[in-house]
């Protein structure tokens, strides 16, 4: 009889459970439940409103769908409970809530149900913009160490800026809550009964280091007086690399979601990073972008180097014995959407109308027609900022070499090309700073579906690209982590290796580069660098003066 | 009784008349009939075709819509002949084609009648770049010193290239044309039997100088061997300031307008700078912009100075007695209808149509609710090159702010404030170069319809825009030229300055700058001039990089 292990992927909308032969990868049954609050980013279930920028979540939300994902994938495969040796998490991060000592979330509690402290700061909650600034001045002028694993900048979404939110907000929540957790931490303790940390969101989103550990009580102190001893009086020290286990399931847990006590469960990992090992990919050398609205970069490395614009790197952060890199792109797929939403002429709607296709599909088929260079524009892909390298959200798009003759899947094709130049100049830093990328892997919706996006990336970065075969990469991931928690005894494996070897796999189709069109992007990179450098390192800082006249002005 | 001009306006597709009282200004009738062969760009009459940029026109459709419009006017406004005291003629330039000795047009003639080069080449006319490019380098190779009254380029357009294409692709043509002559010259010969050419054609399209009269023979030489004695050959000398009287109709003219024979016709004028004296403008100091699909803008001084980037300088060539300077901007309304055919969305198309309105009026609405600085962008006005103060064609577009909340609006509202910075880039070097600039004019379409773009106007130039109260400014123009050559004595003018004091007159309302406005749009100027500099002045070649590119790709 066949083992099984189950992946678990809670997104920022859905939870999803990925049932998986263990043996071969096969994915044998698949589920998936909406969160029913949703994002909760105007009022909370009472009705109490919320500010901007805010963005909440429930936490009962995710036992809800637990209960219900983990128990459909057990029906539908059809499989004794006994079968099942693993299970692993990954979720959303920096998503975090206040807990009670007994790990209850206090927005369970009656008193604080209309207090927005009190539940679940999603990742995307930006109304601690204000810490985060004040934060990186504080460390800036201290000199702190940590700032440059981080590409020089904490971002508004992280741990520490929302709880100082917090604590200036809702000081009575911030005394009330034993300890803040990530809600992928959260949803292991609730399955084991176990709090181990995940060495993954603790590294990339609270400035944890596996040798260095948090930031300094003296550095704390100078933010907030109150913040002092926030590591030892609401965080945990205990924190675990990716790929051990972190417990057992419960006796209670196991009879709610139908599998057998003592079942296995990993130290949960971030969502995007849970897809590194799905790819395939556990050893340095090989770079996996995960492509969306917004792609991330990641790859492994033996050793600790800091590369200017990374967005983190972390100890046993992806894979266990590794360090592991981030960097990314903030919008990717939001170019192209807001291309199609602001751009498109009459004539193209009515096109594609009569031809039955969406006109993401009309604009790449005419853009597709294009030889590299044809269109006489370039652009600089900051729509939304700029990540990597520059980590500089003030960065605003550019386009250049606009004609009365310019047509929009010019336009169209100029957004694709300048997102595949950002790659590039990510890659070009890595190899600058001695990480090696020999390889280029793609997962996610984009890399899936648009051909000629992925063969211009490959023409960009010279590169071949290789493509994950499963479309549920980040679960996958976690139940590749569920068969190393159980390890090689009870039917998984031992080494992350050793499983990627078994479960994992590419499509056949690969994008190689084209060398004459290689040759065209060779040049037109150098010029999108020279915008980039120019607009980007302060030889011409009109974009963040055309941003400032649009704040007093608006 | 009172006395009467007909003004003649011979534009691209159309001509118009317009009978003007003498002693008021008051239009009385107007008539106006399009070219019966419009535009030739495909192919002749008789099927012959034509090559790529080519333009051409039938001179019996000059003819033919004379003999139309001005019994027309006459009719409508029923008034005896003799109370017409002159004839003003404006007409495109440059326009030209080539006549036998009697002023018969080549292509008259049975032998000529498939041959393109027998035709009159439209200003649009653009096949003969080949022969300007040749041109340019010739003259800068040479010093020769009348390339700095051009801007330091000489257009396809122009008379010298369209001529060495002639002789270039149809010796035989060549050597047939007793003489080349601008449309313009051409129609007074026909109505007066006199050929007086106008000093404004010759002026700014055919490198002629009061004092230093055509280029060298050397120099036509140079180009060519067989140019070497064009002037003398197949040109004129005798040249006319505007404001002078050509000659009076023939018996034979008179009978075919219904006019009386001896009615005083002016030189003519190029249709463009017959707005100045319609405008009101018989002195120094104030600028007319005619705003349409581009803009050409209009200044006179009593001294010659060279200004870089100027389009033209003649003496005598829109009012006596005064330099006039020409500027140019390549695209202006082209800019706002390349927009509106290529980026418009469709939630846009469906609100127009629900609230009928046109695109631009639901544009500039949205536009207009914006405050300067606002849209957090700003672009180059490059989409059709520069043509003043940089005389570089292969300049493009760019926009620089774009984020992805950026609407369509915005854009739009950018490239209106994008051909303002451009205007007062023009103004800026005129003034900078010593030619005063106190007052600004404003006549054309957009002039008269705009009135969100003519308030941006107003503020980055923080000057106080007058409109035209005409709005057949160039027929209005000629018609003063017409009461000009008919002089006091028969009830006309003997100075330009009594005919505008008496016969122009400006709208009530006015566009005055709005301080706060006119203060962040000096901040953003400063960006637009940096961004003028760098990309126009050769610190990054990068939009010639891309058209070159795009030449070797397409």
């Amino acid at each position: 009889m066949g083992k099984y292990s189950i992946g678990l992927d809670f997104g920022s909308l859905s939870g999803r459970a990925l049932l998986v032969e263990v043996e071969t990868g096969r994915e044998v049954a698949t589920a998936i439940m909406e969160y029913p609050h949703g994002v909760m980013d105007e009022k909370l279930p009472d009705g109490t409103k919320l500010g901007v920028d805010w963005a909440l979540q429930h936490p009962q939300d995710y036992l809800d769908v637990l209960q219900e994902i983990v128990p459909s994938v057990m029906m539908e495969a059809a499989i004794n409970p006994k079968d099942v040796i693993g299970i692993g998490v990954d979720f959303t991060a920096c998503t975090i809530l206040p807990i009670d000592d007994d790990g209850e979330p206090l927005c369970f509690m009656k008193e604080y149900r209309t207090q927005p402290h009190a539940y679940v700061k999603l990742w995307k909650h930006h109304a601690a913009q204000d810490e985060a600034n004040r934060l990186n001045e504080i460390a800036k002028n201290r000199g702190e160490k940590f700032l440059k694993r981080y590409g020089g900048k904490i971002s508004s979404e992280w741990l520490v800026p929302k709880i100082w939110q917090i604590i200036n907000e809702a000081p009575e929540i911030y005394e009330r809550a034993d300890r803040f957790i990530e809600a992928g931490d959260w949803l292991v303790l609730q399955m084991t009964g176990e709090e181990k940390r995940s060495s993954c969101s603790a590294g990339y989103k609270g400035l944890w280091h596996k040798q260095e550990a948090y930031p300094s009580k003296e550095f704390f102190k100078a933010l907030d007086t109150r913040l002092e001893n926030l590591v030892e009086e609401k965080l945990s020290t205990d924190i675990y690399p990716i790929g051990s286990k972190a417990g057992e399931l419960t006796e209670s847990a196991a009879k709610l979601l139908g599998l057998n006590p003592g079942t296995p469960v990993a130290v949960s990992i971030i969502d995007a990073h849970a897809a590194v090992p799905a790819a395939g990919i556990t050893e340095e050398g090989k770079m996996l972008m995960v492509m969306g609205t917004s792609t991330c970069h990641m790859v492994l490395d033996k050793e600790e180097k800091l590369v200017p614009g990374v967005g983190g790197i972390v100890e046993d952060g992806m894979i266990p014995g590794y360090f592991a890199y981030e960097a990314g792109q903030a919008c990717v797929g939001d170019h192209f959407e807001w291309f199609v939403d602001n751009c498109v002429p009459l004539a193209y709607h009515e096109e594609a109308k009569e031809r039955a296709m969406n006109l993401h599909s009309l604009l790449t088929e005419k853009a597709n027609k294009l030889a590299p260079g044809e269109s006489g524009l370039i652009a600089l892909d900051w729509w939304n900022g700029n990540r990597s390298i520059l980590a500089d959200g003030d960065l605003t798009g550019l386009l250049i070499g606009c004609t009365l003759r310019t047509k929009p899947e010019e336009i169209y094709r100029a957004l694709i090309e300048a997102t595949a130049f950002g790659t590039r100049m990510i890659i070009d830093t890595f190899e600058e700073n001695h990480i090696s990328i020999q390889e280029l892997y793609a997962a996610g919706g984009i890399a899936e579906k648009n051909q000629m996006l992925m063969q211009i990336y490959a023409d960009v970065t010279n590169r071949e690209i290789k493509i994950s075969a499963s479309s549920q990469t980040s679960a996958l991931g976690s139940a590749m982590l569920g068969a190393l928690a159980a390890g090689e005894s009870a039917g998984g494996y031992d080494s992350i290796q050793e499983a990627a070897r078994n479960m994992t796999s590419l499509k056949d189709l690969t994008y190689k580069p084209i060398p004459q069109n290689t040759l065209i992007y060779d040049l037109l990179y150098k010029d999108y660098k020279k915008l980039h450098d120019h607009f980007g390192l302060g030889m011409n800082n009109v974009m963040k003066r055309l941003k400032d006249y649009r704040r007093k002005t608006s």
